[in-house]
Parts: C-alpha cells; structure tokens; sequence
C-alpha cells in the first residue's frame, strides 16, 4: 500500500505491506486530517517514527465483528494494553503501554490501510459527509471540558487561540452557556469563528478585562497562553489546558496558588457525544475546512497545514 | 507602641501609633511567627510597606464585642471589602480589594499591637500553648487539602519539601490515608518529620518512583517543585500548589495536557479544623519550631528563619 513515513530524520513517501489484523478491524483510509500534532512528530515529537496521522474517516474491510464489515467509521488513537493496573482501574486512556494511532507504537491514517481494535471504531451516521467525520476526534477533545468541568448557562468562558480547536471548542462551550468569548490575534481567522455568533477579541488590538473569566480554554498551541489564562481566570476558576506543544515556557505560578486557580489538563474525549454534535450541527466544522489535497499532493498539503493562517486540512486518501 | 517596619527597602524598628479600633477589635500580641512570605517581602514581594507578620497569638485588649476582651486568640488574615461581587458570591478570601494582615495594605503582627475584625478571631483553647498557637495559620493552610480534594484511607500522596509546611501537611494528610511520603533534600529535617511516624526520602540519594501517586502536595516554595511532582503524580491525578515564591520556572506544561492532571492552587484553610487538629494532637508542631527570639533580637531571628536548616522561628512581643 502506499503510505507516508516518517523515519524519526525525513518524512517520504513508501511501499509498506498493508497492516495484518491480528484480531483488529483493518479499515480502508477514505480522507485523513493533518493535526499540529502530526507536524510536531516531524520535528521529533514524541520520538515516532512510523506513519502518522490520527485524524480520519474510512471503510472497515475486515473484522472480527462481521457486522462492521462495510461500514463508514471514525476511530478513538488510544489503544490500551488491557491488563496493566491503569487499564485494571478502568482508564485504558492513560495505559502507559498503550499505543496511539499516529503518534506512539503504532502506524496511522497518511496511508491507504491502518488497522484498529473494534472497540475503538465509531459508525458514522449517514447525514456526515467524509470531511466533517474527519474532524470527530478534534469536536471529541472539546466536548471532553463540559464533561469533567460543568458549564452552567451563566458561566462565563474566553477560549484562547484562533485555530480549529478553538473554532470547535467554542462552539461546544457556547452549547453550554451563553457567555462565550474566543481571543487570538488574526482577525482573519477570528472573523471565520465570529459568522457562527461567536464574540472574539483580537488581542493584539483590544484589552481585555482581567479575573473576567470562570473558565479559560488555553487552545493556542503556545507558551504564551498559560500566562494569559492565568489573568483572565477569577480567583477559584478554571483553566482547562488543551494545549501541546515543544518549547518550555517561562512564568512565575504563585499566583494560580494564591488565587486558589485550577489548571486541569484535558485531551481525548468521547466519540459518541462529537458524533451526536456532529450531527445536529451544534458544532459546524466545514467552515474551518481550509483545502483537500489527493494523496500525491502531501507534501503541499503538510505545508498548507503549517502556515498560520489555516484552519485544517485533508488529505484525500483513497 | 515597638514595631518592626518595612519601608520598601530597608527593615528596622520604630516607635509608631497603636492602631486604632475603627470597628475592630484590637489585640496585644503575645507571639508572631516568622513565615518564609515576611523575608519575601523584606525583598520587595508583594510591593508591601508597612509592618509584616501574619501569624500571631495575642490577647483581645478592646473589641465591639465585649466578651472577647481578655480572650486568647488567633487571627484569619484576609480582611474583604465586604461589598464587591467577589464578596457577594461569598469568596471574601479573594476580594481584590481586600487587605491581608501584614501582607497587603494592612499592618501585621511584628507589633506591639495590631487590629483585626472580630469576625477574624477564633479563641485559643486553654490546652494549646502559645508556641503551638502561632502554627494555626499554617496548619489551616494545610487543612484546606482535604477539605477540597477527598483523601481515601488508600490515596497515595507524596509532600514535596522539607519545612514547616511539608511537617505540617503530611501530618494532615496522613491523618486521612496510610500512604504519605515526604521527599525532601535536607537528611537533618526530614528525621525530624520521620519521628513522628512519617515515611520520608531523601531525594538526593535515593530514586522516587515517577506516575506513582494520587496527589502531590508541592510545598517546596521552590521552582524545581512543580517539574518534579508532575513527575511523580499518575495520569489523572492531582497536584496541590501550596508553594509561591519569587523567580519564574522554566517548564513545558504538555505533560499536564496528555496526563490530564490536574494542578490546584491552594492558601488559607479553616482555623476551626486546625485549632482542632491542634489541640487533639493530630498535628504536631513543637518539633518544628526552631528558636524563640524576644523582640530585641528581631535581626537575629530574621535571619536564623531565613536558613536551610530551620522550621519555625517565633519572636515573643510582650
């Protein structure tokens, strides 16, 4: 099959044998989206080295279960090992043997196969077209903070950044309360947030105001977003840190400890309720569709990923 | 009446006016603890000129409410505008106009005498003695851990740091869950917290085992605090951060994103819980205290409280 691998130096296109089941679902790539996290992993994230991407939509080929065979699916990354104490405890999640599609001991979704446990995989509802299902893990990491972090009408939240986690995670928090503000620094990208009734501030031009904020959604990618959510959370609020990134960041946190701040980290979440959101159009991510670009084309398509003033971009597999 | 001063440069004594009630009760202070937050500000922490000092025990000399008067107290710090929306919602402890007994806009307990509102004064039963009366304040601090986070006879903690804060923690703490362990840097200090019956390591010698614990109190007041429990805390868990201090760390919070961890400031507690914990010797804190200095060797007692090898240090007022 063809595939896209990165050797932990270069990043090019290979001939690979397809992925064996060997008890999992193999599933036929139909478009996958590229992550920043899958831009990281070429500069040496995590140390991967195999084929990324965990972002995808495709068709189950073969499977244990032979209902699913045929079927359009989305998948959850993480795979758990299943019998070590994490696992035992129920939060496979956090497995420390666990693979990840893409990003840990396992092949990902650049390439025409990949191969997943069926509990992982999701049917995707008819009235979900390919390129809106490549964005359920994205819509499932945002509805992850109303399920741990409950969102009361009058609950007022900033969500730092302007890329598609953002744009996404917004939407879900705006499901829960009214008072929801997104703040980045291009108008560009703010203004595609804001025609979905969403306020923004461009913070390059606009102040804003201090202890303001319940709960801050630190979705920049960026060191510079921990400090600033450090200002605009009130005493006892939340920030709920969605952000990875390389690079360290430096900052004095005496005052999480004196205004008694919550920073709580948050990553995957669940497919069924991204799915559900999906569906009704609470969340609309084809807004923040940037491009489609066939296979051959991936270099491009990496590029168009990196450039600050994408949203997300996929790659057309098969 | 004899007060110890800070200008914004210099600390020395002065011959100033007693305080005058305006409303609040006045009281004659016995004993005042020297805490690591009175030498951040004679470094300009906190931007403080006034008298420093937060921790006291003295005698009720004039109040609005007359029973008080003789009484033997311990005082809260925080002392909130009462008429802000904060206060409203009812976290006076985080008023931003509120002003903080020797810390914020408000003399402290390195006096003769100071004021407090009589809502702040809590009176000290006939069985703690004045030393340990002083520790009230820190052992509140330390009480409002497992006011806001459930410890479960099985909840593994571990308390980073070897002063008066780590001693004091992990005796609460170890008051709700067998499994406490103290890591520390200075052998000396941590056989001290060891007598009492505490698992302690001394991590400059001996390896801690990383994603082992449910919650990790961070009482270094340290920046190399924060990298090392999120370190030694599992996926999932909490961290307490009970430490401020001067000077920025240099960190990548990602890890705190992927393990989803969460990280809580904490500051003052409940003085009920801890003249409580006090009096029925849950926690004990004359092994902790280092030196008494009467008010003339203020200097003296300064610095002894500002060396690595000392827990408390008290100065006896009148």
């Amino acid at each position: 099959m063809r595939a896209i691998y990165f050797d932990g130096v270069r990043i090019q296109e290979r001939r690979m044998p397809k992925p064996r089941a060997g008890g999992e679902a193999v599933i036929k790539v139909g478009m996958a989206g590229i992550c920043s996290t899958d831009l990281e992993i070429t500069r040496g994230y995590m140390e991967f080295s195999g084929i990324p991407g965990h972002e995808f939509v495709g068709t189950v080929v073969s499977a244990p279960v032979k209902s699913l065979i045929g079927k359009r699916v989305v998948g959850e990354i993480n795979v758990p090992c299943g019998v070590c104490a994490t696992c035992k405890m129920g939060d496979g999640k956090h497995c420390p043997q666990r693979s990840v599609l893409g990003i840990q001991k396992r092949n990902g979704a650049f390439a025409e196969f990949l191969s997943l446990p069926v509990k992982n995989l999701h049917p995707v509802p008819a009235d979900i077209s390919d390129e809106e299902a490549v964005f359920t893990e994205l819509v499932a990491a945002a509805c992850e903070v109303p399920e741990r972090f409950p969102v009361k009408r009058n609950t007022r939240i900033a969500v730092l950044g302007d890329g598609r986690l953002a744009a996404v995670a917004s939407q879900v928090a705006a499901a829960g309360t009214k008072h929801v503000v997104v703040m980045g620094l291009s108008a560009r990208k703010l203004s595609v947030i804001e025609k979905l009734g969403i306020e923004t501030v461009d913070i390059s031009r606009q102040n804003v105001r201090e202890r303001d904020f319940d709960m801050v959604l630190e979705c920049t990618g960026s060191p510079a977003g921990l400090p600033l959510a450090e200002r605009l959370v009130r005493p006892r609020g939340i920030i709920v840190l969605k952000s990875t990134y390389h690079g360290r960041l430096r900052w004095n946190p005496s005052p999480i400890a004196v205004n008694e701040i919550t920073v709580a980290g948050s990553r995957c979440g669940p497919f069924e309720t991204a799915l559900s959101m999906l569906k009704k159009r609470t969340v609309r991510v084809l807004p923040f569709l940037t491009a489609v670009y066939p296979f051959d084309d991936w270099r491009k398509a990496l590029r168009r990923a990196g450039r600050r003033d994408s949203f997300k971009v996929l790659l057309k597999i098969t």
